[in-house]
């Protein structure tokens, strides 16, 4: 075992810090090789923690809800890591992180371990460098790890395959039929938290997120919806509550068992597909430049490149 | 030359259907090298079309405006293909589907052709049968084809690299500031269009677009804010007119070019990335259930699993 796995494993902190950037810096195409063994000798030593995914809309309360979840879960005893992911716009990123600054409060606490990971990466990169961080912190030692992720984009998706429990945050008032619609977001929610429950318009919004929930036939796990208001706290006792539910649904019944066995085969999809693309990336990379140019001359085209390029592997 | 492939060229509308299934089958990891010889044979003759996306989110009228948009390009003497990118969730398929029903008005004219697409497909499914699809038409002599997509999760992304003009719809009283912020729409923006123009606030989404707009240094193309009421068609002209002064950029600048290149060099990486992932996937597939026993059994892991896959290939 090398000199930073073992630190991983005992929860040391600049040691964690360091392996998340080496996963960093592998989603960016470089030093894939490091991570790969570094994730093969730490990955025996995970599956103690349990892995919550906070998603929703920009401005729909996370960061808060997050803050107070740790509080939750600290006064339980339970060690706890957040990995919080940045959207990618530079537009949006100054906003997001002012929110986020409110949680620093709890990085005195040794066991809390905070870390914001960029969504900047190419296809794949979001999932595989937050899926190795989560990885990291649960080998480390973590009891709870909480994903906090902008619901835009891909990230919804792939947080269904790193969560083991995936709360999806609305709030009245921003458009609720939208976020509620959303592409897919029926099928990723495990929980569904209406945050800024004092606001007008929260039971309208429970009400029809648990009318939409009626539609699902067959389910095997209905998603509770929970009002919180996470500025002063309320509502977060029940929120821990359901999330221990669904925790015991994964577990204990076949259903849940069958989940678990879905998320390994999207996890191996996942792992596999990464590391193709740098294989395809470094054969491609090799005479790229002569092949755009023979391209825009019509010479030759994407389909033709493909099938040489394939040959050569 | 395949008797598929002269029909395609011949603009027949029942071989451009069949072969346009024949991709749509391809995402579904099947038929791949039937729809591989279409796609070689047909590239050749492709390049005439000029390629629009139009994104946005749901209910800010982008069906009713490729309507207008279709009818425009019609009054010109244009051929027109259009591509309806459906969302995935089952939730808000129907709404969707009731929009795009005026749309048909225009399939009795046979130099219009409509096409729905599923966006079902897995890892880089929607691009590739999209990206397919608009080759096809091209092939079959199209001058213009239009790509509709919602703009949720990947599709959003997927469409810059496929389309040569991108306009993004906003809409007045649908969350502006969320649209605009919304993680790298700024970046695919080729034009902005804001819709339903007679409703209170557009103005002020106008204004608020163009200012972010002015944040973007040394861009060489800043993307014009279009206003238009689709409904009646007004602002239609104006729309049309700045999608042929972004064509005239594309076409006539360096940096125009150098976008041609980099949309080659990922017409080449998503090819070969979903090349690989179908060679992965019979890989993987081939010992699935036991090795996925073992992982929960913790006899074996996705690394080392993942590593043995990649020695098969």
């Amino acid at each position: 075992m090398s000199v930073l796995s073992s630190k991983i494993l005992n929860g040391d902190v600049r040691g964690i810090a360091r392996a998340i950037s080496i996963m960093e810096n592998k989603t960016n195409r470089t030093g894939v090789s490091e991570a790969e063994e570094l994730m093969k000798e730490i990955y025996p030593h995970t599956g103690n923690a349990w892995i919550i995914g906070i998603t929703g809309s920009p401005g729909s309360g996370k960061s808060t809800l997050t803050d107070k979840l740790i509080e939750q879960f600290r006064t339980e005893g339970k060690k706890v890591g957040v990995i919080a992911v940045d959207p990618s716009s530079p537009f949006s990123g100054g906003a997001i992180l002012a929110d986020r600054i409110r949680m620093q409060r709890h990085s005195d606490d040794p066991e809390v371990y905070i870390r914001s990971l960029g969504a900047r990466g190419a296809l794949g990169g979001v999932s595989n460098g937050t899926r190795e961080t989560s990885l990291i912190l649960d080998a480390s030692g973590k009891d709870i790890i909480i994903i906090e992720t902008v619901g835009v984009g891909q990230s919804e998706i792939d947080i269904m395959r790193i969560a083991d429990t995936v709360c999806v945050v609305l709030v009245p008032g921003l458009g609720d039929e939208i976020q509620i619609m959303k592409a897919g977001i029926m099928e990723i929610a495990d929980v569904f938290v209406v945050n800024k429950a004092d606001r007008d318009g929260a039971d309208k919004v429970a009400r029809e997120t648990r009318a939409m929930l009626d539609l699902l036939k067959n389910k095997d796990w209905i998603p509770p919806v929970v009002l919180t208001i996470a500025e002063d706290g309320s509502g977060l006792p029940e929120l821990v509550s359901k999330i221990d539910s669904h925790k015991k649904f994964m577990h204990d019944t076949e259903a849940g068992i069958e989940r678990i066995e879905r998320r390994l085969n999207s996890e191996v999809e996942n792992l596999l597909l990464s590391r193709l693309v740098v294989r395809a990336w470094q054969l491609w990379g090799e005479n790229k430049s002569n092949r755009i140019k023979d391209m825009l001359e019509l010479k030759t085209n994407p389909y033709a490149i493909v099938d040489e390029i394939i040959k050569n592997i």
